[in-house]
């Protein structure tokens, strides 16, 4: 049994009942609805033990309950072992979601959170969907931390301003281009929560969350004045000016809650960014939900961005072509596991100039780990890596420049037909989305179909998008785009980049994934309007020995051959000699 | 001058001023959100002259103003000349739509119009986009009405019950369905207004739209109890039984809006289908805001509706193959335009049994007014047919059956290289989207990359969708599901029948579209999921002389052979010898 979970149990539902709750709902959030959360903000772990990356935590009198998604049903189950606390498998047949569990249980009861860690979206589709329901809220609970003794101090690290010849537009710029758009809307008032979408407004940048450079922080526009919310400590001297020089006034981190509060206006924020308890606090004024207007900024690279982003790729580029040449030339040889292959690259990444971390953990899976998605080596879980079989890496870096993230299958022996058939397979997908050529208001989903058709005509898939927004020097995951199923009606547009990964997944046998970033571009303009096309900002050989051409159409190769010319030509100023002669052997021409 | 439209106007303001309203809304619309309005419902033409099937207009003291879309921007002009009133072209740049235009006219302002004729959803999307202005809203004017001394009256046709045998289930199921879904939802109310809905719920048809089979009517479920307002002139005592026998209670048309007044619980509505002001009469229940559940049922046509539809699209087939032989066989003999041709085929389908009219307006538009998307000839616009070029014929027609909806684009002689590669391209596309195999849970965005891929690839497209669904006997244009760009996230499904038609379009010169209907079937089922797939229910040849086979695929080819194939084996039997003979050369083997 695990006492110290059922104690802790026990504590929050004495609190429960003092507080007159009958149900409390713990999620995996921070005050921001960041994608990783830092310490502090660990309330559902440190209540169900469970530790994977998404999950949901629900507890009355008589049970608790977590949900969690097909990545963590095992781990899960391990985890919650002598908790008491039951496993909602999302997804699965017959499984109640949050929402239908919800239905069946608070029609005249009384349900509890921390507004702080919950969105504003979450909160308020749950009321309109269960609108047949009484029940009532009450959003300023932060129950575990009440019975959390030993909670981590919040974040605070050290803030910096990237320089204009990085973001290509100035501070002063990107505030004015937001004033101008809130005028045009009538807006006396915006609230930005979102993390990446503050660094990205005060090209300012700091490590308050795992592999994603941001500063833990609130802004406020308030009728012609910007105010941001933040641990004045992370600010030295020099950074407090540059922000007061271009008129943001600096205020507690924690402030921003009584003062929004005070505030009387229109306001424009995006539900789905602002805490609940916030949004609450604003209930007065009259309110236009929108996305962040920030957020349409920065997924449009401009020209110094885009620039940067090709250096950034070229240098990470090489690494990766080094890294996948020494594999091929060691594995055998000594001795290598997925963890130190991982080692390995990340040492070639950090010798990089500006190079700034990884943008996420590395997936590093061999043979049959490779077809766990997001399988992340630890020293349990580690395998050697043999010459045989495939191995997937899937690793990205921070650089000054911008953000990378590639995958890359190499493989490390014989393959066998059906290996080659599969990796082609990918590899058709992954050329047809890069090469693609669209009107522009083309959207995620219709470009999606070009990655997974040459898959869906063998009744093949993969369980996961085909493309994310990435950041510049920011998080390597950015809304609004993406390629994937599903809903998803936000079109492409000229300078956004975007993932190309593609993938298949044999459990217990071997997974392949082949990803590049890319950036869109226009094509053409003729009289049916505007055309956009991608080029892939990421430079690093496929694996020739997994390619069977009879495979491929026409087009494909040409497509592939154009790549890997523009490959060789420019990775190969910066190899070896040795590297130079391998690299030019597995790009030649099909 | 128009002076009537003048006198009109003048009238309408008077009205305005007395009821104190300083804009006045007059959309295009009947109290049920119907594609086609009857002659009760032109106010839109009374008020402004234009004839256009799409418009919407707006009067002030100042000024008054058409919106309408790209496909009447010519026609518009001329019908506005004399009449004061300036026309707004959508979609056009710097011209403001009709909320921008309110945004920045209505502050402090009164808006009127006939909220019987405004769907709830525009108004609610109004009030909230606007939301940061004062403004009052009159909804239950109906001013135009008022000045309109010679109204038609409304249409009242007679109905009739459509046989299980057509409808392969029996009203008593589809209103036991339709209850238990409510009650999973927890609603104690339901009100259906939109007609094809009420039609497809009560095994019910009339004529009191155009081309649609459907009886003025609303539906009202009340606690178990069933009601149907209608004028029960149109139900004869065989109906008024069935639908008593059914537990159906008949009530008066407009005695619909007493009683939501006084209805008390949770009610379901779809507010894009219900008007405004049947809604503002419910505002003081909780609303649950979805989609019709019938809507979702209506659209997933059982296995006796698909065997039926086979049959009328057979019947339909045979019709347009023998159009088809007629014309190419007699172009250049005997005289024929645009209309004569219509005529011709509709004649051959009146022929048919259990026919019961056209669908829609046939579009038989040839050489240059073929690129003209949506033309419907008239005795002024009709031209002779020649033999050369090419004559596209997009037309449908009503079956106890079922309702098809075909285009073929017919060459009449020699026609040049390009001619025949942009007839290629975009069979391309519709032998793909028609032959796609997708994972369920795709929607209509992605299907419609595969149509336009082979345009998009050569800076080619159409200004239209793709596909819309298709009802059973019913209307020719139904939802949820479309094939098409933009936002569309309702995903194809078992049982879904839908239009498959790309094309391309050349001003002055000549245009192309091909279209089959199809219904969505399962395809296979594996560890991904649910595949589905395809069949086409259309079945005529399409212009073996208008195809490049060298620009087709190996697998296009194959496509292409397959249904050739098939359609000579099941038109062949109703062929005369000589179109027998023909058939079997347009659909040789390539």
């Amino acid at each position: 049994m695990k006492e110290f979970i059922i104690e802790r149990l026990t504590n929050l539902r004495k609190r429960m009942n003092e507080e007159k709750v009958d149900f409390y709902l713990i999620p995996t959030n921070d005050y921001h609805g960041s994608e990783y959360v830092g310490n502090y903000f660990k309330t559902r772990e440190f209540i169900s033990s469970f530790t994977g990356s998404a999950g949901f935590v629900i507890v009355s009198q008589e049970e608790a309950i977590l949900w969690t998604d097909g990545r963590y049903f095992t781990q899960a189950e391990n985890e919650l072992k002598g908790t008491t606390i039951k496993l909602y498998k999302m997804g699965q047949p017959n499984v109640a979601t949050i929402n239908e569990y919800l239905r069946d249980s608070i029609d005249h009861k009384v349900i509890g959170f921390d507004g702080k860690c919950m969105s504003a979206s979450f909160v308020n589709r749950l009321k309109k969907e269960l609108n047949q329901l009484d029940f009532t809220i009450k959003a300023d609970l932060d129950l575990v931390g009440d019975i959390w003794n030993d909670r981590p101090a919040l974040s605070c690290t050290e803030a910096f301003i990237l320089d204009d010849k990085y973001t290509g537009e100035s501070i002063n710029s990107k505030l004015r281009r937001l004033e101008n758009k809130l005028k045009e809307e009538k807006a006396d008032l915006h609230i930005i929560s979102s993390l990446d979408d503050i660094a990205w407004l005060l090209n300012i940048r700091a490590e308050d969350v795992k592999c994603n450079p941001v500063l833990l922080s609130y802004f406020l526009y308030d009728h012609g004045n910007y105010i941001l919310y933040c641990n004045k400590k992370a600010l030295n001297k020099e950074v407090t000016k540059t922000l007061n020089d271009n008129g943001v006034l600096i205020k507690a981190y924690d402030e921003i809650y009584q003062d929004c509060k005070k505030l009387k206006g229109v306001v424009i924020l995006d539900p789905s960014k602002v805490n609940y308890l916030l949004y609450q606090s604003l209930n007065d004024n009259r309110i236009i939900e929108r996305m962040n207007i920030t957020t349409e900024f920065k997924t449009i690279k401009n020209d110094v961005e885009i620039k940067n982003n090709y250096l950034a790729h070229l240098k990470d580029g090489v690494c990766v072509t080094k890294f996948i040449y020494w594999l091929k030339h060691n594995v055998g040889k000594i001795k290598m596991t997925e963890i130190s292959c991982a080692t390995y690259l990340e040492n070639l990444r950090k010798e990089q100039e500006n190079y700034k971390g990884l943008s996420f953990e590395t997936i590093s899976g061999y043979d049959y780990h490779g077809a766990i998605i997001h399988y992340d080596p630890t020293p349990e879980t580690d395998i050697e890596v043999l010459p045989k079989s495939f191995l997937l890496v899937d690793s990205g870096a921070q650089y000054l420049e911008g953000t990378t993230d590639i995958t890359r299958t190499i493989s490390l022996g014989e393959l066998s037909y059906e290996q080659k058939y599969h990796y082609t397979l990918v590899l058709k997908g992954h050329l047809q989305l890069g090469n693609a050529v669209f009107r522009k208001g083309t959207n995620g989903s219709a470009l999606d179909m070009l990655a997974r058709k040459p898959l869906w005509d063998q009744h093949l898939d993969y369980n996961h998008g085909t493309g994310h927004g990435v950041g510049q020097f920011l998080n390597v995951h950015e809304g609004p785009q993406r390629v994937g199923m599903g809903p998803n009606n936000y079109p492409f547009k000229k300078g956004m980049i975007t993932s190309d990964e593609p993938g298949l997944y044999f459990v217990g046998k071997y997974g392949i994934r082949i990803e590049n970033l890319m950036v869109c571009l226009d094509d053409c303009l003729n009289e049916y309007g505007e055309y956009l096309k991608f080029d892939f900002l990421t430079v690093a050989p496929y694996d020739k020995e997994a390619i069977l051409p009879e495979l491929l159409t026409f087009e494909e190769k040409e497509m592939l051959n154009k790549y890997n010319k523009r490959i060789y030509e420019e990775l190969s100023p910066f190899l070896t000699k040795e590297e130079k002669v391998w690299l030019k052997d597995v790009t030649q021409e099909l």
